[in-house]
């Protein structure tokens, strides 16, 4: 009887989505060609407040008080001021009997970076052989527009719902989360989450977190012409790199979790940027080496950083050991997430995964932060990351994303908060 | 007989020396308080050449034309224009049955750096116990003070020359050398030249060349936490470090001249510069290293450049195999230098430093180039290094002189230009 029940649902939730399609592509056009990089959040939260108003749903629209959430131990962002770059929630109350769910996408997007390797305007929302294309598009409005329609099938194929669902529209991911901190502290929690960040339509239980440090190593100078006489901070960063690549064999040697079977390194270190000396014939006696250091989902920030400094202050290096490595933990940071890959959001997800797309999901580790960190060790709800985009062309020219991928999580995830939140086909 | 007139001679130089050291140290106290930086020499030009017009010298005073000497093979410089920057020379004519000699010293000075590091007036010309403070002191207003003063000490004690004698006060030599080029170029050659670079009392009958150079290594970008899908511009640099190490050894087993024999690495390869990168979570695509390459006085540089570029393009890396690392050479170069160690100016100055000394002279080869490698390759004059100033605190802060040794080099080169240019005592 239950069987027939939500074959009807899934039916009519199938075919909504399919006549939808169009409308939702245009608007995440619009959303798409609201430039909401760092600080000019305010055009697009503007287009999803309505949109969740016109849904019916109620809608909190708050710009945080920066003053206040830097007093919270997991406040990460470059700046205090939230004044042009609101959150946004829309809350679908249920009859109070059902489970909880968040679902939470951010509205940011990183720097279009060089114009010059974009085909188009970074911008244009253009869409050439079912992708649609334009910063942000994967990362991750395309993913947000999937929650929204999901949320807008449900109810105009008229599902009730039993449990509350909460739609966290978020600044500030890309910066260390601090959109998603407010959101929560707000108290728009739940009993789990939904993040459709770029996961290429992969289940991830287990998210990285990561955090930037800096590491200052000395040298001394002296002319090139005697560089014997000096000690080059350059030759030094190098016996640090390899220090580096050693801590990361022993951190990656430890992980046992089947989720990271297919990832060559787990939780990687990874060196992005080096800079030292000021001229080709001097000895350089500086050089600053910026990097990301993975961090399990079974490990505290406090930890690894603990790790780090350790082993590094144990370099086996005569000029090291009397001229420390100076290690800063600076920038974003992301808390890991996980969440029990037997959880029955978990086994929901999965098997809703499989009805429509007829074959089993993957299910991994993510190799990235997510606010999914902030949900699960602030917020207290666990947290799946699964959604359409694509991760390789996240942050990079060109990005895109697929429609028929958007419209497939859709629905994807629609199944999901029926069976999650408990609905009741009206 | 004659003995007993060098003896003379020297008597009268040194203490004509002794009664002029105070006004003598007052005018290298002016000459320094000329901040005469790139662009900023005439101030102190001027001087110099109010001073040779004071000795009784003719002087030529002119502003290099830039477009006609960067048609010249070995013009090095990064500008053209040196319409603020005069060149002097001073011309003592012999008598016409003399060996002929240029003494040359460069105005130009690095520029200051960082002034918190310096413990007064970088341009205070201060003294204190017994040393002159200031950029330029050493490097080389002091040395060029000895030479005025030999010339004075000869001029004033009644000595008149057989051979010419050429004073040039050049600019451009720290940026490659376009001021003795066109000293050279305008006719002040001669028989051997004297250069009172800071080599702290040693005689330098070979200088080291040297050529800048710049490295790019190629990666492949990628998100830090699939570090693994990229190839780090950081790594590769790595390979490249190591080759260039390589490189140096080879180059500097083959150096087999005694003149070496106390220099730890006769022509170093110095990495100075290292940057790549632009975001501690992404793999790095791109490194630059920056360089220089000590050429041997036997060596040409395009036989250098050669080698370099051999080696690098045979580095033993299947990445680097596909993306070559590309090498440019850029900024300044200079001419390595020569002259026999038995050659009789060689024999004179050892004797003469000697006899003032009392101990024999360390006799190597300079870690740095001078301009005495244009002035030998372009002006067939071979040259010979020889200062009071100290090579460690040239280009650094608190640069300083010790005046003591100014006035030995002074008394050395005075009686050097009598043996050499033929003098008679009048």
């Amino acid at each position: 009887m239950l069987g027939r029940r939500i074959m009807l649902v899934k039916e009519k939730l199938s075919n909504w989505l399919m006549k939808e399609q169009e409308n939702a592509i245009h608007f995440l056009q619009k959303t798409v060609q609201e430039a909401s990089t760092t600080g000019n959040e305010t055009g697009v939260q503007k287009l999803i407040a309505q949109k969740l108003e016109e849904m019916g749903l109620e809608v909190d629209m708050w710009y945080p008080d920066g003053e206040e959430l830097a007093k919270h131990p997991n406040f990460c962002a470059s700046r205090k001021d939230f004044s042009t770059s609101p959150n946004v929630v829309g809350i679908w109350r249920g009859k109070g009997n059902g489970r909880s769910l968040v679902l939470n996408g951010h509205v940011d997007v990183v720097p279009e970076g060089d114009l010059n390797q974009w085909n188009d305007h970074p911008y244009s929302g253009k869409i050439i052989d079912g992708k649609l294309y334009g910063r942000g598009s994967t990362d991750m409005k395309g993913g947000n527009l999937s929650l929204l329609l999901a949320i807008q099938a449900l109810k105009e194929t008229g599902v009730k719902l039993e449990g509350d669902l909460y739609f966290h529209s978020v600044i500030e991911e890309e910066s260390g989360g601090a959109g998603t901190l407010a959101a929560v502290l707000r108290g728009y929690k739940a009993d789990a989450a939904i993040i459709p960040e770029p996961t290429n339509m992969k289940i991830f239980p287990a998210q990285q977190g990561s955090m930037w440090f800096r590491l200052t190593v000395k040298g001394k100078a002296a002319h090139g012409g005697t560089r014997y006489e000096g000690v080059s901070a350059i030759e030094k960063a190098v016996v640090v790199l390899d220090a580096i690549k050693q801590l990361e064999t022993i951190r990656n040697d430890r992980v046992s979790d089947p989720l990271y079977k297919a990832i060559p390194i787990p939780v990687p270190i990874n060196v992005g940027k080096i800079s030292g000396g000021n001229w080709p014939s001097s000895v350089p006696d500086t050089v600053e080496i910026e990097g990301r250091i993975g961090v399990a989902p079974n490990e505290t920030l406090e930890e690894v950083k603990n790790e780090l400094q350790e082993h590094l202050s144990k370099v086996s290096d005569p000029w090291l050991e009397e001229h420390k490595i100076s290690v800063e933990w600076f920038g974003a940071q992301w808390l890991p997430g996980l969440i029990e890959t037997e959880h029955p959001l978990m086994n929901m997800l999965s098997k809703n995964f499989e009805d429509v797309m007829g074959h089993q999901p993957i299910i991994e580790a993510s190799p990235w932060g997510t606010d999914g960190g902030l949900l699960s060790h602030v917020g207290d709800t666990p947290s799946i990351v699964f959604g359409p985009g694509v991760t390789s062309v996240a942050h990079y020219p060109n990005e895109y994303i697929e429609i028929s991928k958007i419209m497939e999580a859709a629905e994807i995830i629609a199944l999901t908060i029926y069976d999650w939140c408990g609905g009741e086909n009206g």
